[in-house]
């Protein structure tokens, strides 16, 4: 497939995709007060912050095992849990209960939005289709919206395409099954990695600044580093450059 | 996999799986309209209630070629306009131009709701995760729900599994992208094969009659064929029954 012509036209697009992540979810700030907030209820104590940061520091480990063909495609949940289990022994708190174990790894499931996102997804909503395109899993994003008020018309990414970003296929599939050419889709993200493999497949991309997201000393994605279509720092912003 | 209690505490149920042609949408009434209305325009005159009625008879024998393994998975909008084509030759339509094609094929992304159905998802979507479980594919639910207003949290169903209903694979596959054990599903639907399959694998059941679906002289569906949970004549009677 040849890449179609890139202009400064953004009226051509048709289907938003949206890393969730960080670009719409503050993670690191929801994960850190629900395990607090658990820790209280039971009396356990643990350096919360720290163990959010390591646990979102397995992430990319986690699914390298899949990407390299190591193992099998497993959803997210499941990787999330395999990580919590680690840290549990790590930090001392082996003797966290089952039923405890599965409400912490679906801490995922119970993030708070950025406060952007939701009155700009709905102004969004009025120009075009709006899909996930999250490593996370079905049950995860579908939870997670119903969560923070997400209004997306359907729930795409790595679970659809039994693969984790940035492999190709996670933005093809998704485009095929809205029944788009990727020039009429544009990647969402905070992350330059989504849109270098967005823009290679032909798609437009909107990079939106979340400067804090791995707290205050965040030293990645502060700039952009390719010639993305919209670099804002909301994603009003991205409403505003669409004409939403 | 045993079949599970069955109780008329409807208390569990986590999701709602929906069919949504003749359940959701008025296919009849829509399709005939948006036909005349093309004729009109391009000044083109045909029985357009009978080519309705008839693209729809082509419906299950073009999905049967699927289920009885004749042919690979191929979704809906493929056989709607191979029907379409079938259609277009048997009235005499034959210099019916490709774009107009393209066009008319799609009629059914543009279907509207029976009136019961917004106010009443709006509802249901405070009590439980509402999924599609149409044999629509994804692109078809998508545009059909933005243009019809439907606020589904999730597009599941014949695309997702590569598989058409009453096939088992359909509804077992969206209850595991949910996470939830086929008890904690109920299909709503206004067809009681629907039921008799979703039953069978531990599913609730709410059937909602549509008695003028396939138009005023409709014999099918106005009746219970088996001990669904919920047995009403609105989407309405399905939320007061969930106490949504």
């Amino acid at each position: 497939m040849a890449a179609p012509p890139r202009s400064a036209d953004l009226s051509t697009v048709k289907a938003l995709l949206f890393d969730v992540f960080g670009t719409i979810v503050d993670w690191r700030t929801s994960v850190q007060a629900d395990l607090a907030a658990w820790g209280a209820r039971r009396g356990v104590k643990a350096n919360w912050q720290r163990i959010t940061d390591e646990w979102r520091g397995l992430y990319q480990p986690s699914m390298e095992e899949v990407r390299a063909g190591r193992r099998a495609f497993a959803p997210l949940d499941d990787l999330h849990r395999e990580s919590l289990e680690t840290l549990l022994a790590r930090h001392g708190l082996d003797d966290t209960p089952e039923e405890d174990r599965d409400y912490l790894a679906k801490v995922w499931h119970r993030l708070a939005p950025w406060p952007d996102c939701v009155p700009a997804l709905t102004r969004l909503k009025q120009r075009a289709t709006l899909a996930t395109l999250s490593n996370g899993n079905i049950a995860l994003m579908v939870n997670l919206a119903r969560y923070a008020g997400l209004p997306w018309d359907v729930i795409l990414g790595a679970e659809v395409a039994q693969a984790y970003k940035p492999e190709a296929s996670v933005y093809l599939k998704a485009a095929a099954l809205l029944d788009l050419e990727p020039h009429q889709c544009m990647m969402v993200a905070a992350h330059n990695y989504d849109h270098h493999a967005a823009q290679a497949l032909g798609m437009r991309t909107a990079m939106i600044f979340r400067p804090t997201e791995y707290g205050p000393a965040q030293t990645t994605d502060l700039e952009a580093t390719g010639p993305w279509d919209i670099i804002t720092d909301s994603l009003g912003g991205v409403a505003d450059a669409l004409g939403a």
